[in-house]
């Protein structure tokens, strides 16, 4: 590819996670573009991943929507937001979103397989059979297998995490341990194959690092820029480590009873 | 309210955007708890903030999540996502979410008014009198007018800018003063009650800045810790100032028509 060719790919990419209704009208007008352009860019300038993210039930919404966030923007790339059925699924927070594959209908092979957490709705999805299989089945083939906060949780149960380092929410990074898994604590975790990404959040550092990994580092950068994120948080409670006793001790407390749930949960499948 | 009550308000409250589904186990079970609480704690726990995020098609959905999931911690407040219908609303990344309010049902008098961005989506719900007219109705009695990203054109358009400082995403910061507002270079701008975020993922650090002001510092530690919100971008590509040029210029060109298209939609506003 000349750097014509790049820089243009780059372009027409980007416009998909900002200005998706925009992009004919931006990649006809922006100076400096070839006027000559086919409306479809030739598919040498895209890439063609199959991505795969995982929704259930009680799933955090922020664990899925950052991600997908910085996925969109690859060009070419097909997102399927995969659930049981194609009915509407609704999130720990209550915001209602519409799959658009069915466990019948993903594809069988995906460059990436993701899964994001949540709690008591994730070991429910952790230990259902039909979730299970299809995420062992998918998983099994997947280029990469990968997880945002408590997601790992469901790796784990379907027996993808095996002798392999991951990550996961703060409080239950050690449940992994369970599944075979090497707890790692870092924002994003990569052993070969498998990326895992820590806490909530972190699918946005974790999102990014999968762009990187699919289509290079300055595509990735025309994202974060794209997503002006340049993080400012106002407080310094984001880690376990940093955060003061009055929000450290009501939070430990608050998970306990969904720690000792997935601990069950993890032991359960050891047997 | 003593320490015991707050430490169960905030227990209560940060249920809402990590364990929705798991909350009332938890909140039995989870050591310390009062066991005799009500299966309803008593409002005096809880705040009754009325919120109200617009939605429409092609808003940038990372723009709206990253805000609603720290909002969402706010136990007895009610979010209404609010669109012109209560017809699905698709994103600018293609996913589709369900309103739980319309025009005509959200309630007159808000707590928070938040406005979420995008691109050509965006300038088309700025143009549109409907929403320009809902906007600057809720806008004019609720106690706070808020955005993330280019949903500041939003407000500008409906008039609720004037010579107010507000931000915006870089790319259109400056269109701003088209609406007779401050442009002010910061992650999160507060001038009065006009609370206004940069682009996309500012969202996350507005979010927080609205629970503070809201609940107070504490409940907004919470919220960052049980979200694990300790940023760690792989690259530093998130600030125009920052990026690479690799990155810059072909974001910035990308991006031409679109700050033509909102520096007309300012010179409409003000003929």
């Amino acid at each position: 590819m000349n750097e014509i060719d790049r820089r243009q790919a780059i372009l027409f990419a980007l416009s998909a996670p900002f200005a998706l209704y925009a992009a004919p009208a931006v990649s006809q007008q922006a100076p400096g573009m070839n006027h000559t352009m086919p409306e479809a860019p030739g598919v040498h300038w895209m890439g063609d991943e199959q991505i795969a993210m995982l929704m259930y039930p009680g799933m955090t919404l922020m664990d899925l929507i950052g991600p997908h966030h910085m996925l969109a923007g690859l060009m070419g790339a097909k997102i399927f937001l995969v659930a049981k059925s194609l009915d509407p699924v609704t999130s720990d927070t209550g915001v209602t979103i519409t799959p658009n594959a069915s466990f019948e209908t993903c594809p069988r092979d995906l460059t990436v397989l993701f899964a994001p957490g949540g709690t008591d709705g994730t070991l429910a999805a952790a230990a259902d059979p039909q979730t299970r299989a299809f995420i062992a089945d998918r998983g099994a083939r997947a280029n990469y297998v990968t997880s945002v906060c408590t997601g790992s949780l469901i790796l784990g149960a379907a027996g993808l995490l095996k002798g392999y380092k991951a990550t996961s929410h703060w409080s239950v990074r050690h449940v992994l341990a369970g599944f075979g898994a090497i707890p790692t604590d870092a924002r994003v975790v990569r052993d070969r194959n498998r990326i895992t990404g820590a806490g909530v959040t972190a699918g946005l550092d974790f999102g990014l690092t999968m762009v990187a990994e699919l289509r290079g580092r300055t595509y990735a950068e025309c994202c974060q820029l794209m997503s002006e994120y340049d993080p400012n948080p106002p407080f310094h409670s984001g880690s376990i480590k940093t955060a003061p006793s009055e929000a450290k001790t009501p939070m430990v407390e608050l998970l306990t009873d969904f720690v000792k749930k997935s601990e069950a949960l993890a032991a359960a499948k050891e047997s």
